[in-house]
């Protein structure tokens, strides 16, 4: 297995692009992203793309073959791949396109993820969110996307004392970060009182600890390393990748106060970094929800089980601090269209580690890590990037 | 790049099973696979699962983590991914399968394909498949997946002089050795007369040229070669993989009497096997309507193009001819569930090379190929195995 790096990235603004359709916002991201790595089409060998459910968003399969129709590529009869994992499905996408490059298989490699949700009404759209969940033993009774994470918050408040007030600390805070990305669906700070007075969407949730249904895509050149300097100065290093799985339905695990394919994921990929948690300087983690947020930052190794929410209130994930996460705004203010998330949140570490992320630019970033999950922690996938000194 | 071996093959039949679920029918041919590898569960390194459209068909997106949650390797917290290619998921499954192990990422994994199909009703069955053909300029106007394949047949016989019976003489055929199959889902053999006399369908297709709509599920274990011994006497080595993109409407191509991406992967596989297509002795090739399979053997290289139909009406690919096609009975007769489709096809292939393949076995098999085609030929992926002397 050869070294992979990290030579371009694109993306959309995310938020609720109705002048965009689906495989508008593909191209965008890609060419961004061909065009930030001073490729040519013709040197690219495959494709990978992340989409969770775009037969019912958009009554779209196929995507692998759409997106590389759409981008010119289907000219040179290139491998095209659609990888679907749920919330995971644009870190999955970059997991097979970084192995692909990493065998010897590929070169150069575009690995894409997008989703177009606000195509359909809202209840149809947490309907198909559902369905990341366990058909059988959970939606199938009622359960929503918001209820199961509802039953998780209420669980945490429960063994480790975690309050409201710190749940809604996480929003705060991302919102706070997105008020400095100018890609971000929501780009206003949003205060403490705002959270805990917002309407009730699954108790003790409420709309302010819920991420938004959004559109967007992302997009991502992975190159050899040995090859990388040809087309950047500033190479980011893939320093480990990992992904594990748990079950689908939370009422069959042990615990639903972690997510053990968390903790499993991030193992793996920092023992092939050879580096600890407590190495990395800044994370993108999976907050698709608040109390998301605080099992990510404890389950990966951060802070002690328990310890998150105290953690975030204390500001101890705020850009500034020693550990910043979700510099982008997360899932929470930057957006979350599904498939295009594990990638941006990529982008963001990417733009970060090579100095270039403006106002909300981590100072000194070398070592990074982006954390993406599927349903209710079903499916995890973790990745260490580096700047290449 | 390391060599990797077939060491276990299971399938269900296909067929309308309602007596099983999804994952159900996942369950039962991972473990025959697992269990003619003489496999233990904690060996396994990673599954991947080919499927089209369960989030449309039964309301359940992240199936790779359901099936390896119900299989019981989510207790190991294995990675677990789901590839989705229209017809072709199960192919690329097997080639993301094929490459994790030939990257010497993992030693074993085992590779699943499945879709139930017949728990909606026909109008709907016909609309998902149509999902895989481009929504915004073919299905958007009403064009169905038979009625994309009606123009290319249509073509065909004006290009070439492709003849009614000819196509028929497809569907005699593969009903012949699904006959001779007892995981087929239709067993029976059916005259010229009766393809001629269906019911049309999108004209010149009538009913026997169409794959029915079908469940099932079919699972294989790839390992690493030099490791395959410890496992099994007859492993099968994959010698090549190829994999190929096309436009994804018939209209923005030069010609629909031809699918490119079939030409490309083949020519990628058979070159990484070094061999050519007029070595290979059976097929398995994509006959989701009679017309396919005469495109197939055209463009794969067994047949001079225009040629494909002559040749089938007058035996060149049947059982006992120097090239066997489709010895299952193909998608036609056996069944096409579409996820699981492209694994079936190689389990197929495996049977014959082990010279396990009963009443259809062909005598002295070594060298096999399998094809595997999403939409009208935007995604084709192909597979050369053979016997390990």
């Amino acid at each position: 297995m050869r070294d992979v790096a990290i030579i371009g990235i694109g993306d959309t603004k995310f938020g609720e692009l109705w002048d965009m359709s689906f495989r508008e916002m593909g191209i965008q991201a890609g060419l961004a992203a061909v065009y930030d790595a001073k490729l040519s089409g013709e040197e690219i060998d495959a494709l990978y793309v992340g989409n969770m459910s775009a037969g019912k968003f958009i009554e779209q399969e196929h995507i692998g073959a759409l997106i590389a129709d759409y981008s010119g590529l289907a000219r040179d009869h290139i491998p095209a791949t659609r990888i679907e994992a749920a919330g995971a499905s644009g870190g999955l996408a970059f997991r097979q396109g970084y192995l692909a490059v990493a065998s010897g298989m590929h070169d150069i490699v575009v690995v894409g993820g997008a989703e177009k949700m606000t195509d359909v009404g809202d209840v149809l759209s947490t309907e198909i969110q559902a369905t990341a969940a366990d058909q059988q033993w959970e939606t199938s009774f009622g359960a929503t996307f918001p209820a199961l994470h509802a039953m998780i918050a209420r669980r945490h408040m429960f063994e480790y004392g975690t309050t409201r007030e710190q749940l809604g600390a996480v929003a705060v805070k991302n919102h706070k970060h997105g008020s400095l990305n100018p890609k971000a669906q929501f780009q206003k700070e949003i205060k403490l009182d705002t959270v805990l007075k917002a309407a009730p969407v699954a108790d003790p949730l409420g709309m302010f600890d819920c991420a938004p249904v959004s559109d967007g895509a992302a997009a991502v050149v992975l190159c050899a390393l040995e090859k990388a300097k040809k087309y950047t100065d500033t190479p980011v290093k893939v320093l480990g990748s990992g992904q594990a799985s748990d079950t689908l339905a939370l009422g069959h695990r042990e615990s639903i106060t972690r997510f053990d394919a968390t903790t499993v994921a991030a193992q793996r990929a920092l023992k092939q970094a050879k580096l600890s948690a407590l190495d990395i300087q800044l994370a993108e983690v999976h907050d698709n929800f608040t109390i998301s947020e605080i099992l990510a930052i404890e389950d990966l190794g951060f802070f002690p089980k328990g310890a998150g929410g105290k953690a975030t209130a204390d500001g101890q994930t705020v850009l500034g601090s020693k550990l910043a996460v979700n510099t982008s705004g997360g899932l929470k203010a930057r957006g979350d269209p599904i498939g295009a998330t594990g990638i941006a949140q990529v982008v963001e570490l990417v733009n970060q580690l090579r100095g270039e992320a403006g106002k909300r630019q981590v100072a000194g970033a070398e070592r990074a890590l982006a954390h993406n999950v599927g349903g209710t922690g079903a499916t995890a996938v973790v990745h260490v990037l580096g700047r290449v000194n």
